[in-house]
């Protein structure tokens, strides 16, 4: 059984943990709207593979008192990247690995700027989740996480990996890391992008829109091309295949219901959004690798812009990183 | 002196209206909303060129009341395109010609499907102007009209010149229609596009954001490789230079303060929008071609999506076709 600090305990990270907690691990999660309800209350996971309970929780107010751990999980929203490092330090000791369990693109590379390269993993949560009230969490569907090595070292995967499994998860390992990333924003750039441009939408407004709905398509097919094209840029011979990747994206889509995307949701909360880690960010890399991506570059521009507007129009209810209701794919 | 009939007399027909019937044409306006005022006080113009004011104006409520004249100039809002035919066929005897002064493309091919094509015209205003009370207008900038002929006769467009021209009014004329209509559509694909896909901002907020600067840039293109294909296809040697136009159009838009396009206006007002003729007829005619546009296809699906939701949301005020307040670039 290993040792685990939860950094960022909002869905995401309430759910993963609960899980392995449920499974024999020590988990000691990070928290702070939540932490005197959990506390006190524990922590209830309505999930569609079963409800649980978990009455008595290891929460804490600051990484200090978590101190040096096996694993851990930082699933702090991208937009609060730079809190990382603070947050986590504490947490490090000599043998202790981290998984970035967050959004977009150029998340490992802090990491692996701060701590050990060789102990940092990315893991990509294919879920859809919600926060209810302080100590409740609502799994609605999903839930495998794709994985990978900062520096693809199989054997390194495989205990995280291993770990993940121990707690009931379904795991998938990339061909790399670097794969999992863009092969995760082909369903983020366009749906993401989309809801939020789109004034707030949610992804059946899109599908059912044939204009939305190609507009989606030719975003996910430049992130493929993007995607390879920095795929090769690194030596790897892995490819994401388009006439594999689309199809699967919508057919997966379809099955959602009319869900709102992470982004639509911090948006019509006039929260930050992740526009850096998940549109910024890939069409940077892009125009640094020469690959013309108009659709994600106009997606970017208009995200970033309804970003600014919607905060500069409302101040942001709680200052929290840590605690945010989160929804992830 | 010419017999001339202003159908749909908002601002940019009761504008240049005004401006012939000041040089002495007859000119008869069709009106609705304005006609009580119009009829009583005349037409006040406020101009940057110098106000003047029409005390006695020929302000008709119906068509069939004008009767046959020489010249038909058509300025309805593009959406109200199948009006046209009903509203300006009772004006028209053998020998009258008809200039459609409308935005977007596909509009003339109307015109010509109804009436006799050798006597078809188009035309294209870039003027900013306003409707104020009725019976008054306000032209704040610009006022050029580039002009042709559904069939490029040089004689037929060097009658519409003389016209426009014996109104004190600045003419361009185009190496032909086609031509013209693809290069106003350099300014409003991109700046009308993202000026309500950007929920509703003036053209300095798109000029002073690099990102949506890049994508207002990146739309143009698309828009100039589009129409050139177009020409192409048409048999015309005539191409619209990108080095020449695209630094033309943004140093245009830099002069006009924080312009918004009548799109916006439409939008903020809850009106229709042009959608169709300025984004969806290029759009497809792009796809006919085999001509990639994905930033164009955005725009077009952001716009058309805002448009039915507004739409959905605020009934239209004011269902009068004619005498819509509108600003023309």
């Amino acid at each position: 059984m290993a040792t685990i600090a939860v950094i960022g305990a909002g869905a995401v990270g309430g759910y993963y943990g609960a899980r392995l907690a449920r499974h024999g691990h020590d988990v000691r999660f990070l928290m702070r709207a939540d932490l005197a309800a959990v506390r006190e209350r524990g922590l209830q996971v309505y999930s569609k593979d079963g409800d649980f309970n978990l009455p008595a929780v290891s929460a804490f107010g600051s990484p200090e008192e978590i101190g040096p751990v096996d694993w851990v999980i930082c699933s702090l929203k991208a937009t609060a990247i730079e809190d990382a490092r603070r947050l986590v330090s504490p947490c490090v000791g000599p043998q202790t690995r981290i998984v970035a369990l967050m959004n977009g693109l150029g998340i490992e590379e802090r990491f692996a700027s701060w701590f050990d390269p060789g102990r940092v993993f990315g893991g990509m949560a294919f879920v859809c989740i919600n926060r209810g009230e302080p100590g409740v969490i609502h799994h609605l569907d999903y839930g495998r996480v794709s994985i990978g090595h900062f520096r693809d070292d199989p054997a390194e995967t495989a205990l995280l990996r291993d770990l993940l499994e121990s707690g009931g998860l379904e795991v998938a390992v990339a061909p790399n890391l670097r794969y999992a990333r863009w092969e995760k924003l082909c369903w983020n750039v366009p749906f993401n992008g989309l809801s939020v441009a789109g004034g707030g939408i949610g992804t059946q407004t899109i599908l059912a829109d044939p204009e939305l709905h190609a507009t989606a398509e030719t975003a996910m097919r430049e992130v493929i091309v993007a995607g390879n094209a920095d795929l090769q840029a690194a030596g790897s011979t892995a490819r994401l295949d388009p006439e594999e990747t689309v199809p699967r994206m919508f057919a997966l889509t379809k099955t959602m219901g009319d869900y709102r995307t992470s982004m639509v949701i911090d948006y019509v909360l006039g929260r930050e959004l992740e526009s850096e880690a998940i549109l910024g960010n890939p069409v940077r890399r892009a125009r640094e690798l020469g690959v013309e991506t108009p659709t994600m570059a106009a997606l970017y521009a208009l995200v970033r812009h309804a970003d600014r507007v919607r905060r500069s129009l409302q101040p942001v209810l709680t200052p929290d990183v840590l605690d945010r209701p989160a929804q992830v794919v």
